[in-house]
């Protein structure tokens, strides 16, 4: 199974890189941005066929080694093979 | 409306972030972690109410901000507010 995490600073963090790519998309010429959060896309590849138990561990590993949770939000998706 | 891209590092591109995750993830008991990728989560908001206009401007935003086409793969979707 593919665990896929989406994560991104919590509403009220300050996201300098997100200030950074807005700035630069509007001097691009995109000027009807209004924001823009940048935050991580991981994908994790796991030996396990049982989807409950994939989400499980994706709370786990969320928890102990992925998610950062005093300044970030996230979600996640189980992909069967 | 807000666009949402997700980025990863290409197939065969180095991924040392990706590898200090799968390491970190099995030494703390994960152990049926096959591989791990880490890219990028960006979510850009945009006064832009015409779904077809907000896919031209992603792809365009894409190749001129976002993604480095050279090394890295990427997805969009588009959700309406």
């Amino acid at each position: 199974m593919l665990i896929k995490f989406y994560i991104k600073p919590r509403k009220g963090v300050l996201d300098p890189q997100g200030r950074a790519v807005a700035e630069n998309l509007r001097s691009l010429g995109f000027e009807n941005v209004k924001d823009v959060k940048v935050g991580k896309y991981i994908e994790v590849y796991v030996n396990e066929t049982n989807k409950e138990k994939a989400i499980e561990e994706a709370k786990e590993m969320a928890k102990k080694a992925i998610v950062n949770d005093i300044i970030e939000d996230y979600e996640f998706e189980i992909v069967e093979d």
